[in-house]
């Protein structure tokens, strides 16, 4: 971090950083599946009041906001992430909401606040995070609110857009639809594990390991083209991100949806990295695997005949899912085993054991 | 501030308090002046990802930021503010943003962060004043973030919806067009030189007139209704909030807009009670009225020959408004008394001489 740039007010910044970077906004455009457009009329460039966009058609507005605690980010503190991390994850984490609906990202609103000794390249590092986060899903960075503050906040709001009738809800599963998930989850988790603990030391797994580890924070990825895909398809019958760990987010659906579910053990899919770091920590990797990991995976529910015709699409795109148990007309939710013995699922649930988690 | 009711976890105190409060919400629709309609799908009380909207034709759809900093508003800190008043400022000053683009607000969206410690009483008070916020402009809170941080944090983003190339922005002003206010400012400045400072003492300004300064803070309103008209007149050719300050707000349309302005001093409104604290502070009255003070007055120009015609509009619906001078092409922005002398703007320029305010 340097510190000898200098510390700009708010109007000097807003000249100097932002209307650099974010010239020539209006006119963007995205095209729905059913031909409908929505166009930016009015960007961050402006500097106006608000983002305007215009819509045609009856597309449905997706709309949802996140928070990311800056300073108190843990692996930000201890100089794993820095400010242009930290962007980039706040503008992701928002989209992750955005794709967990199925919807196309279309615009992100941030909320930087900073001390007010904050040099300008440090700021100017957080904005750029979000900006490249903000290219990575063609949504632009369209406007919101900056200022001082005694430390470091992030916050941001992100828009989408879906063809009428196409939001995945948490609330539509049926007993009988499979249970799916786009990828592993629990490597948030390991991380925050691994480099936070001080009895297992840093090189206790290859670099190459840690580097998946430290990924999912510094590059965690919002799965746009998988919620697409689940909300085109017109076959998935329930999504929601695993924001909040995979655990809760099937507690989740189950409690929007009325049902419950069967979780087949097996059938997780697991990292080695993550196995390793359970071991490392002598905690069982299936709570590493459910409990409550900031991944940005999608998981969601399809009735059982139209899996495979869902697994092809996915395909088609060069995107996977793994299909790891079944929703049941019982409210309980249970891991099963090999051996058929059936649990309560193992992993920390969702804030209790975990508070200072973004 | 109650410490008796128990501080619960975030889980917790969505299930007790938030899907108490925000049940119902679906359904819930608004008809612009052309016949177009959009309707809340997915409301807070689904706890999805997301909110979700169905609109219909071509609208414009407007959406901004603001973010209050909680335990550093300084009424509030000092006690004159309870976490009723934050909630409903939170609110209130996203809506002005969304009333000044001449938008009706159809959704707001909280990030609430809060200590660990914060009786639920406290959390759900702060809910209290956004929700009633958000009933008097008819646009739920329809989602968004809450969960712990070392200190109180409120930030917000909302959303409003225009006829198809009705969205007013800062960038129309033409030389010739009259520069128009709706009401009085200052107050809000006013009202932190009058609590905030011990020279003052106080008592020294009439119970009637602590209110009304207490009141810029306690129940600041967008003027949504003001904005409207504006917008569906087709009259005005710039519009921005005055919650940068007066001075701020019309620097900002100058300069979208390639124009200057001719302010006439003795147009501009002014409350007996601002003329009051200024003469306690002993400073000119003119600097409170066009500093930095954060009020949600509407600013706007009309070309001169429609101004009798957009007054009828606003006498129609009970509101009024200020003519405080005229756009020119020469790019200066002066002020001028009834001497006909001119000068600079007075007033404190926006976060530069006070960093502290929200």
């Amino acid at each position: 971090m340097s510190t000898t740039s200098p510390a700009s007010d708010e109007p000097t910044r807003l000249a100097n950083i932002i209307s650099t970077m974010f010239a020539g906004q209006a006119g963007r455009s995205h095209r729905l599946s059913n031909g409908e457009t929505v166009q930016l009329l009015v960007g961050a460039d402006a500097q106006d009041d608000c983002a305007v966009f215009r819509m045609d058609g009856s597309q449905e507005i997706v709309l949802g906001s996140d928070y990311v605690r800056g300073s108190k980010f843990i692996l930000y503190e201890l100089g794993y992430l820095d400010d242009y991390d930290v962007g980039y994850y706040l503008a992701m984490a928002n989209f992750s909401d955005i794709a967990a609906m199925g919807a196309q990202p279309i615009a992100l609103l941030s909320v930087i606040r900073y001390p007010k000794t904050m040099p300008d390249e440090q700021f100017a590092q957080v904005l750029r995070g979000i900006n490249d986060a903000c290219e990575l899903v063609g949504a632009p960075n369209v406007g919101g609110d900056i200022g001082t503050a005694e430390r470091l906040i992030l916050s941001a709001s992100a828009m989408g857009v879906v063809e009428s009738g196409g939001s995945l809800l948490r609330s539509g599963a049926r007993p009988g639809d499979r249970l799916c998930v786009t990828g592993p989850t629990g490597i948030a988790a390991a991380a925050q594990k691994y480099f936070t603990k001080p009895h297992i030391a840093d090189g206790a797994i290859s670099a190459a390991a840690e580097k998946v580890l430290l990924n999912s924070w510094r590059r965690p990825q919002a799965l746009v083209g998988q919620g697409r895909c689940l909300s085109t398809s017109g076959l998935a019958t329930s999504c929601q991100d695993s924001s909040d760990g995979l655990k809760a987010g099937i507690e989740s659906i189950a409690a929007r949806s009325g049902v419950g579910f069967i979780v087949e053990e097996k059938a997780l899919p697991v990292l080695d990295v993550v196995r390793e770091v359970a071991e490392l920590s002598n905690i069982e990797v299936t709570s590493l695997i459910l409990g409550d990991s900031v991944d940005f995976q999608l998981i969601f529910t399809v009735p059982e005949e139209y899996l495979e015709e869902l697994k092809k699409i996915f395909e088609g795109h060069g995107y996977t899912f793994h299909d790891i148990g079944f929703a049941t007309e019982l409210p309980d939710i249970v891991l099963r085993s090999s051996d058929g013995a059936t649990r309560e699922l193992p992993g920390a649930a969702w804030r209790h054991a975990n508070p200072d988690l973004p």
